[in-house]
């Protein structure tokens, strides 16, 4: 029981089972970093509220949640209102996680009517490479 | 001169500037950090040997270039031919300085002819948050 947590808590939060990069590898070596990415239109007239609730939501996730290893926010920078999202999330239960968290939940519920148009991509990575931390 | 170019070596490396998450500040607060996409649609039958190729050029880029702090690539789950990259860099310097490093001329080289289609996204951050390095 002891080891199947420690096991769980390690895959949840990519935790003592070896990086390369930023990708999280579990106990036999296969990569398990989940990487989302989401393309977002928002309403023009909300945009600066909308940057407020998504930068706090943003701190609030690499903060709190283990398993959230970076969260980049960028706009488009001939299209301001177009903002595009790159998460790293240690695991798929990592990400689960992160959907039911009090601050997603909130950022949900403050931003629905800010946002025009939301297309979200599942990935494969192919390599994660950063400045080791 | 000695200090100009301490600066100039700051900006570029974007060592002792100050940072929140991964973004740069230069020394009046002001955020320098360059983030830029890339959509780039691969010939299915150079899969393969598109990615050692840019494997490598990726770890070569991280490893040599203090001002490139991340470039994450990832395939479309259901286009495994379509690549997404998502490249940090400390500042506009440390991207031009990319452009001319050896590795990244040698990796054009190569893999010029697999590459079908390319689009390149200038962007402004809003905000990159990741665990603290």
């Amino acid at each position: 029981m002891t080891t199947k947590l420690s096991l769980t808590l390690a895959a949840i939060c990519g935790v003592g089972l070896g990086a390369i990069g930023m990708n999280t590898l579990d106990a036999q070596g296969r990569d398990r970093t989940v990487v989302r990415i989401a393309e977002l239109e928002i309403e023009p007239s909300q945009l600066d509220a909308y940057k407020v609730a998504v930068k706090e939501e943003m701190d609030d996730a690499i903060r709190l949640e283990p398993g959230v290893l970076a969260i980049y926010s960028v706009a488009e920078k001939d299209r301001p209102n177009s903002l595009r999202f790159f998460e790293i999330y240690a695991s798929d239960e990592a990400y689960l996680l992160h959907l039911e968290s009090p601050h997603f939940k909130k950022y949900v519920a403050t931003t629905q009517k800010m946002i025009r148009s939301r297309k979200l991509i599942e990935t494969a990575p192919v390599q994660l490479s950063a400045k080791p931390r």
